[in-house]
Formats: C-alpha cells, sequence, structure tokens
C-alpha cells in the first residue's frame, strides 16, 4: 500500500493555461495570480498574448519567475484555397517566433477541421500533415517544439481530425523519423505530442499510444475532468475530480513514460468563468492536488 | 467516370430504425408507414415493442412484408454491484428471445458506460466482455447474431465504453475466436458489429477495422449525419445530407468489405422529431437516393 499521503501528492508542477479563466483576467492579472497562488508554470492563448505584447508578455513572465510550458496554439492548416492554406502556414510562422520569444516550451497544435462545405475528411489530414512539413524546419531551426495536440473526436469535423495520439505519432513518424532536436542530445524532439487528458481519457489504445511517444515526444500535459452529463461540446469541461477521468492514473503513466513537465490546467467551462479568479485557482491547487 | 445516375442510386435496401420517428408514431403506425413509402426494413427499440407486444409486432411486420433488420438494443452491462449485472444478463435474455421472435437479423448491444459514481473504464469494460460471454451461447443457440455498436467516444463516460470498431473486433476475436455461427457455414457470426456513420465516421483506422471485419462480422448499418456545428451530444443527429459523414463513400466500402444488408436510418434529433412523420419518411427516401 502507498502511504495515504504520498498518494495525494501532485505528480507534477502546475501551470495555469490562460483558456482557464480568459473571461476573468487579463494575462498581466494571470501572471501575478500565478506568482500569488504559487503556480509555477503559464501557458497563454495568443488572444492573450496580443493584448499584452509579446515582448512585454515575455519580460513579466520572466520577472514572475514563470515557466512557459506552452503556448496555445498554432495549427488550422487546412483552408478550402491555396490562400487559405499559406496564410495558415505564414500564421504559424508568427506563432513559433512569438514561442521563441516566450521561451515556451513547445507550440501547441490544433491543427484543424474540415475546410468550409467539404466533406473530404482525408484531404483535410493530408493538408494538416503538409501545413506541419511546411514549418517544422523554422520551429527547429528557434528552438521550438511542436506539439500535435489530438483532440476528442468530437471536435473532428470543426477544430481538429488528429483524434486520436497513435494518429498524432504516425504524423510524427512521418515527418520527424529520427525523433530530431535543434541541437544533438536528448532533448524534446522537434515534433511531438501534448497529451490532454479530457481528450484521450476513453483511448483504449492509450497506453501503447504513451509508450509509443516516449520522453522526446510528450511535450506537454493538459488536465481538467469529463462531466457526466456534459451539456456543451466546447464550453462545459470539468474541474479535476468532478468527472469521471482517472487522473492521478493518467499522470502516473505520463511519468512513467518520461514525461517530466508541468500539468498544466486547461478548463473552457462557461460555469467556471463565471467565477471569481481567484477562488479558480485556489480550487485548481487543490484539487490537483487531491485528484492529480 | 461512373454515370451520375448509378452513382446516385443507393447501395443497400432502406431500413427505419424507430428512434428516427419515435415521438411521431407508434410502432403499428411506423409499420404502416414503411409500407406506405416503400421502405422495406425496420429496426425497433424495445420501447416501442413492449407498446404493440413482441408477439404481435411480429405477425404485423411479417404481414407488411417487412425485413426486421436490428432489434435496438441489448448491452448496459456494467453496474455496481453484481446484483445490476446479473439483471442485465436477464435483461439481455430476454431481448435475445424477442429478437428471435421477431426474425431480426441481430440484437443492438449498446453496451454500457462507467457504473454510477465510477472512474473504472478498464473494470467497466471488463464487465462488457463478460457480460457478452455470459450471454452470447444463448444467442448462439436462437440464431440470434448479437452486434456490439461502437458508439462515438463522446458516450464512453455514460452509454457505451466501446467506442472504436477495432476495439469491438478486438472483443469478437476475443469471445468467438472461429467467427461461429448458429449452423455451419457462410452465414452472419454469432458476434459482429454494427457500424453507424455518425459514431465511426472520424476514426482514422476506420478502412483496416472494415476490412478486418469482413461480411460474416459486418451486421447492420446505420447511417445519419454529423451536423457542424452540433448542439447537443445525443439529440442534434442530422439527416443524411446535412452534414459532414463521406456516406456514399462510407456504405460503398460496407459493400466493398462484404456487407450486404439494409442501409437502417436511426436519427436521434430533437427537430426531425418536430416533423410530420411522413415528411420525414419521404425526406430520408429522398435522401438515401442522393447520399448513400
Amino acid at each position: 500500500m502507498v502511504p495515504d499521503a504520498l498518494q495525494r501528492r501532485p505528480l507534477g508542477p502546475l501551470s495555469l493555461n490562460t483558456a482557464t479563466v480568459r473571461e476573468q483576467w487579463s494575462l498581466a492579472q494571470m501572471i501575478e495570480a500565478c506568482a500569488r497562488h504559487g503556480i509555477s508554470g503559464i501557458a497563454p492563448w495568443r488572444d492573450k498574448l496580443d493584448e499584452l505584447g509579446v515582448e512585454r508578455a515575455a519580460a513579466m513572465i520572466r520577472s514572475h519567475g514563470l515557466t512557459v510550458t506552452g503556448l496555445c496554439r498554432g495549427g488550422m492548416f487546412p483552408a478550402a484555397d491555396a490562400e487559405g492554406r499559406r496564410a495558415a502556414i505564414d500564421d504559424n510562422r508568427r506563432a513559433i517566433d512569438d514561442a521563441a520569444t516566450l521561451g515556451a516550451r513547445c507550440l501547441i497544435l490544433v491543427v484543424g477541421g474540415l475546410p468550409v462545405a467539404s466533406r473530404d475528411l482525408a484531404g483535410a489530414r493530408a493538408m494538416v500533415r503538409d501545413g506541419i512539413a511546411a514549418v517544422l524546419d523554422h520551429a527547429r531551426a528557434v528552438g521550438v517544439p511542436l506539439a500535435i495536440e489530438p483532440l476528442h473526436p468530437m471536435y473532428c469535423a470543426d477544430r481538429c481530425c488528429i483524434n486520436t495520439l497513435d494518429q498524432a505519432l504516425d504524423l510524427c513518424d512521418e515527418l520527424d523519423p529520427v525523433r530530431s532536436a535543434d541541437q544533438a542530445g536528448g532533448g524534446p524532439a522537434a515534433l511531438g505530442v501534448a497529451v490532454d487528458a479530457y481528450h484521450v481519457w476513453w483511448d483504449p489504445g492509450l497506453d501503447a499510444a504513451l509508450r509509443r511517444a516516449g520522453p522526446r515526444r510528450l511535450l506537454a500535459y493538459h488536465v481538467c475532468d469529463w462531466l457526466v452529463p456534459t451539456t456543451d461540446l466546447l464550453l462545459d469541461r470539468g474541474m479535476m475530480g468532478d468527472g469521471v477521468i482517472e487522473l492521478r492514473a493518467l499522470g502516473q503513466k505520463m511519468r512513467d513514460n518520461g514525461y517530466q513537465g508541468f500539468d498544466e490546467v486547461e478548463i473552457l467551462s462557461r460555469r467556471w468563468w463565471s467565477v471569481d479568479g481567484d477562488t479558480v485557482l485556489q480550487t485548481l491547487c487543490e484539487r490537483h492536488r487531491q485528484h492529480c
């Protein structure tokens, strides 16, 4: 038996994804709040970053001693025409540069779904592959690992047509078979995955896929919970402990497979957006200790 | 180039799943409506069957010349205690008997999700395996193939913890490795799968899984469409052609892999439940010709 106190010790340091309190606070307020609550990492979305400016955000995050566990997000590669696809690639290059300025551990890629009025899923997936291939060298050059985040299959049409960890790893194997890093050595691969408990918890192939990914491709770990019932496909994610995901076991599997990074809390929830920001952060720190 | 007229010819005969018009009609009304609209198959849910009585329903369906493409549904095996699991197995035996009385081509299994207050997904999946194992001999004895229906991963917690076709086929291989039928020969296997376009369309492993299933395990094919946006996890399914699923291509793949049965239309939709039943049936016949 593992002592109870040890079981309840969180496995990884904690990071705040700005989506969790995006309706309550600016990025500057979030940075200060993280420091206030003893949260040592932050993962900004680009809308919040744009408010503050990348250089100012980078300086403020540094001065508060926070680690940028990821920048959300690049991706959204599929488009109905070549111009749209080029614009997406340009936007991803800018996101990579911003991630470099921030010293982010990775750029999260939410790869995109079907172009408007399209049913061509195989075509969309090919556009994703081509899009990542087009920006990978730049990411490698500036030292920003790209983290493909498989999203839950319910987002396949409109947000992300990479829907399992194995499918993401197939892309990694195809585009970066040698697990290259920016420099020789054992750091993160230039192309890897972000594992979000909400998106992958149901997958019967998950354990094998985590082993397959291994330490150099496990670039980020996001936590929240799956509520029963779930009343909205996008904005009804749960606080850790309020749903059915075995978060402690999943976090342990991440570490067992070599992940050494943060537990990043990303909760898109109308309910939690209506709660005072400090209460949200206090709650997620407690729940992280209890459930992750 | 395939001539346009041929491209638009539906690949399989049509069946009405009673969920599609469950708010408008009784089973007796649906049977008459199918005959009226030239729909040659029907797949009753058990709530509708109970209204009419199994014997009367069987006689009425026969007298109207309809094929029962499936009975919906058995399954729901996981439960918090042994008594609950025994009750589920008893209920599945009754469903198998009813399917036999109806001469149904299969009993659809929606296997169930997590027991109340449980996070033990592996445990739930083991209960599903044990439950199917407990009723398979009875199903074989009375000649009712069991069709495991993998449900979309968004139903993993509350309805069905079998979420991909491959996962369902793993269970088939485990419980019925020889693809036994009730009699020697090339008929349907005693344990197979129901493929519902709504649940599987996103799966990057779908094509390979259909090949793996083959003719003796492809027991049923359900169609509707995935709407963008989808506003409800359960009751916002689309009429064929209103969403993003490549239904014609998927139907072709079913046939290419040996499926010779009906296209069963199952649409759980508050919108379509508010429409006159005859209009729904007329629409789905047209859409089946155009899109399936």
